[in-house]
């Protein structure tokens, strides 16, 4: 692409792939003593995985002077985590080969978290696999090596099915090649880079903006059911208990967003709706596009997509967060837990879609419950230390550990991240980092007994 | 009161005592069909009696004619549930007599938690008492019937002890008797209400400060443990976890405030640190008392004291909110589930000042932070729903159910919640009954199972 558009940023590109290509043939000479991947190595090499890539992603905008170390590497692992955080204040400056590279990253880390991981480190027992497995019937039930693999490829014919059809809508509603595989990238995978300072809002196409929806809404999916329906098996989908709540989250945040702006802010119905529809959709699926400012929205609709962040898509999707899923065994687990107070001896189990939830992924999803509002504190805090008001610092933590990328204030849709000290965005590119690999996998490295 | 000072509220107090009379004599007349009270009648009564409460407290506020019947429910349940907020722009302005009743409602209330329930509804078996009975040997391990009772009546003795020390060293540091009682009434009880638009900052008085910052203290530590040394054993007190984290929670709270009112605002050292302590401490232990109004403090502070809120006291304390045993707990089972993963197969207790937490209270602990945190999010967009900006709608829901009383921003420690539209009163004192009665005795009324 560098070379294809001559605008000088080919050996930025070029260098990082000599450099990375280089160290990637020194290092496969090397013999390990073992090549046995238990469950420890799993985390450590998911961990230094991503570290690794958000480095070496990094390199073609620091070598083409676009970004400083710090501001390339948050870019770059907004990039790989999906999350769309920028600290870009102006994208549009940017050649179309750094700009073409910095989208493709979110292509390959959609696919990070449900093949990735699933195909290269299938020892990795974290909450997201289990609940995958737990809930849907089908590629993504076995856990022998041969079929997960199987399972990897499987999804990635999907995700590239996918793309392909998006690629083709987003030309045919009027964008040129270019934009088309520039947005997809990003949107298939649920991640918001764009090459637009405006977002999807600069096209101003009500068909580009409903292309846009319908994929972000597919990238919020369980994958094994689009490899279901893809096909021929309706089934599956039609009947899943996450899916269903999750559009219905979608639409009730819609409505109430929608007869806000006409309330507050006397939007015409079909304003409000197109604006609602997209907005909430992006932010939901912690996608990050955005077609106006919604910062400047009521704070009704201000708060409603704040905490809209932490619901996420569905598990096996490319969305990030909490995940449906995990609101809803929650959810069960409590009115559970209510009943237990009057009924102690009864045995209750938590169902989702028919299945019951065994107690070892209950208590997963706890752990990882509070643990993920923990770390959203913590780092709120650090941030406002860091000079960062307020609803910046909340919302940049939020925005960044549930990979949705824009927050609000400060850091808001039609703002970017370039005014958070270098502190706080290090800081930042681990909550990123730490929410892509749902929590544990990263933090476990730092409990004593792991190194034991 | 009312009478000695002569101000015209006794006739408001009057006529509430003898139709509050009345009723009861009228109700203890009726013959129930049946006097067995189980876990339903527990969580029920428990209920309708802080209903009851509620209703019952508001009328001297009503006849009296200084608040409207939302207001006046919404000042009742705030003291009864020792909340704190309030909707007097002037308490300065009402009769004395007034005055001592609602400081009053609070001392009611502080003992409302450990001891009320304990003493009448000892087969309610909520989280807190699991808590209380696992964590502390003594009076409060035993569940049989009467020794419930006796537990009641010694910590009754315990309070009135305490109440009566802190009386007197207000005293001695220069309130008068009456201003000496106000205060005891809502500072044992980590309740909040005053006699004075500033709060203990009224005063400007070191000494009282300094008084007040220990009877909060003691106030959030497990009163069981006051217990034991007041009858000579200070050794479950030193070894206590939960009082050592608590302490170390206000201590560590308070040196980052300090540093950060010495950078950011200029302050000295001896007057960060006066502010720090005692609004750290009224925060943190749920009080709601302010010398200063730190909502004007950098939003670090501001950003830390709303997190604060959630910490809340000691198990076994008039504090409200999380409390820190569960947010031990929660942190050590974090820890246990990540070694499970790479220990799939190992047992690891989770334990508790050297005791094993069952598995039956970790479960409750759980599924009471996310219902906790769930119910402070809808709460915040209502609030936004009903027109209050982001940071109001946010720390009024925080403050509200964690019994703190006092928010930021419109309902910040120098305003107060009469600004908010009657449906958000309405709605905010049911948050304070919610907090109050930790939750699920009051939600589990509103799950179909339960009346099945």
């Amino acid at each position: 692409m560098a070379l294809h558009f001559g605008e000088g940023s080919a050996p930025a590109l070029g260098i990082t792939a000599a450099l990375a290509g280089s160290i990637g043939i020194v290092l496969s000479l090397l013999k390990a003593d073992s090549t046995k991947v238990g469950y420890r190595e799993g985390f450590v090499i998911a961990t230094l995985g991503y570290l690794t890539l958000a480095i070496f992603g990094a390199l073609p905008f620091i070598i083409s002077g676009f970004l400083s170390p710090v501001d390339a590497i948050f870019e770059s692992m907004s990039g790989f985590t999906t999350t769309g955080a920028s600290t870009l204040t102006d994208v549009e400056a940017l050649p179309r080969g750094i700009l073409f590279w910095r989208s493709f990253t979110q292509w390959l880390g959609g696919m990070g978290f449900i093949v990735l991981v699933l195909a290269l480190i299938p020892s990795l027992e974290i909450a997201g696999m289990s609940l995958f497995r737990a809930e849907v019937p089908g590629p993504t039930k076995n856990k022998v090596l041969p079929r997960i693999t199987q399972t990897a490829r499987e999804l990635y014919k999907v995700y590239v099915i996918i793309t392909a059809a998006e690629v083709v809508a987003l030309k045919m509603a009027g964008l040129s090649w270019y934009d088309s595989f520039i947005h997809t990238f990003t949107c298939v995978s649920t991640a918001g880079f764009s090459n637009q300072n405006a977002s999807i809002g600069a096209y101003n196409n009500v068909a580009v903006e409903l292309i846009v929806v319908f994929f972000m809404v597919l990238g919020g999916i369980n994958f094994a059911l689009h490899y279901h329906w893809l096909h021929g098996n309706f089934t599956p989908l039609w009947k899943d208990t996450e899916t269903k709540i999750y559009l219905g989250v979608l639409g009730t945040a819609t409505i109430l967003i929608v007869i806000n702006l006409i309330q507050v802010l006397g939007y015409s119905p079909e304003q409000a709706l197109r604006y609602a529809v997209f907005n909430v959709t992006s932010v939901t699926t912690t996608t990050g596009y955005s077609t106006t400012n919604y910062d400047a929205w009521p704070d009704f609709c201000r708060v409603l997509l704040f905490f809209l962040m932490f619901f996420g898509g569905c598990t096996g999707s490319t969305a990030g967060s909490i995940k449906i899923a995990r609101i809803i065994i929650l959810f069960k687990y409590a009115i559970r837990q209510m009943s237990k107070l009057f009924h102690p001896q009864a045995v209750i189990p938590v169902r989702l879609g028919g299945n019951v939830v065994h107690k070892d992924a209950l208590a997963n999803v706890q752990a990882f419950f509070y643990t993920f509002i923990s770390i959203f504190a913590v780092v709120t805090i650090i941030m406002t230390a860091l000079g960062l008001d307020f609803i910046t610092a909340m919302s940049a933590a939020a925005a960044c550990i549930t990979n949705v990328g824009p927050g609000l204030a400060l850091v808001g849709p039609m703002a970017n991240y370039a005014a958070v000290p270098d502190l706080g965005k290090l800081v930042l590119s681990f909550c990123m980092l730490v929410g892509r690999l749902e929590l544990f996998t990263v933090l476990l490295l730092f409990t004593p007994r792991f190194w034991k």
